[in-house]
């Protein structure tokens, strides 16, 4: 058995996606908290095009980004199986997961923004989920229907840190579980699982991260 | 044996990259040219979410995205494989592809930009294709190696156009060739693969389309 170590930060929601498809299989790992004021040359070293986690090593062969880590968990460890058999059922899996990457970027904006610039980020956001709810889960339990699969990993990471952005951010989004109630049932049925509630990091303590990190850039906000 | 329908435009790097791997497997298609300013109803019942080509038709289910498609049709018609057998070099593959995909986006901005910010985007093309040559390329023939693969594929329709859209833009990117030059022997190996040059676009024609389309948005420059 070649060891497995992975690198990551737990404020990160990408670090997040590697955790959750670790523990899923069932895969021994040791865990390296990397300091993003001081990145470990090893990190470095691994990473050397993002310098970025999550970074997972695998008997000292480096793998980056987490959506290509978990593809990778995936295809090396077949138990639990995260990805459909069907290669059309995969080809929509994929898509989706690519559409979580590119549009999911709206959310982080709203991390990243004031002003005005940051109302857009949110309205980028909530179409963003509107097209998920609708195009996407439907009526089903989870993404991957009865079971999660690589696109509730994909999602799971940004709509749990979206709520938080958001709550800190000061906007009042009055009636989201209305406006988007398949979205807002899946939330409960992803926390729900037991591998994903152990594996979340504390909200208080999250709502604190991102707070301390926003007055940083922005000031504190009445 | 299900049809395969491709929708596309000649114009497209995305469009390439299917026809491509079509071309490169052997699977005969029949082809539906798209016109950007008249979208086909089917078009956009196959892809609501971004109502772009590339899409693939097979026997009826509908493909998007080009990366995603090529994927597809790696699985479903194995023969002259596009990526790797081995999980960990497949991982290194998707993680260029990907890289293709992010840091590709900087080259489409030399071509919707003008001026500062059009400047600014050719130094990134510039950082990015020497982040390519150094620690994707190196001194293989093909970014796949002694054959293309799927690295090869989602490049090829970066650094082809980024040529035309420099010349266009009236950048002058003297000694490049000395610059990049694992690159610039790849672009030959690439462009001499006989499926590539029976399958490119004809220059003379694309400078004028990419020349008529920056008139269009910037004026024309003396």
């Amino acid at each position: 058995m070649e060891e497995v170590k992975l690198y990551g930060m737990w404020p990160s929601p990408f670090y997040y996606r590697v955790l959750w498809t670790l523990k899923l299989k069932g895969i021994p790992f040791e865990y390296i908290e990397e300091d993003i004021k001081n990145k470990s040359p090893q990190l470095l070293q691994y990473n050397p095009v993002y310098k970025k986690i999550p970074v997972l090593d695998h008997g000292g062969k480096p793998i980056c980004e987490s959506m290509n880590i978990v593809q990778y968990i995936d295809e090396v460890w077949p138990q639990n199986s995260l990805l459909p058999a069907d290669p059309y059922e995969r080809s929509v899996a994929r898509f989706w997961v690519n559409f979580a990457e590119v549009k999911g970027v709206s959310i982080w904006k709203v991390f990243r923004t004031n002003g005005e610039e940051q109302k857009k980020a949110v309205e980028e956001s909530l179409e963003m989920l509107r097209i998920v709810e609708e195009q996407c889960l439907g009526e089903k339990k989870f993404f991957g229907g009865d079971h999660i699969n690589i696109v509730d990993i994909a999602f799971g990471a940004i709509i749990y840190w979206f709520g938080v952005i958001v709550e800190i951010s000061g906007f009042k989004l009055f009636g989201l579980d209305e406006k988007l109630p398949l979205l807002h049932a899946w939330i409960k049925n992803f926390e729900e699982l037991s591998t994903i509630k152990e594996n979340l990091p504390d909200r208080d303590k999250l709502v604190v991260f991102v707070k301390t990190r926003r007055e940083a850039t922005f000031g504190s906000s009445s």
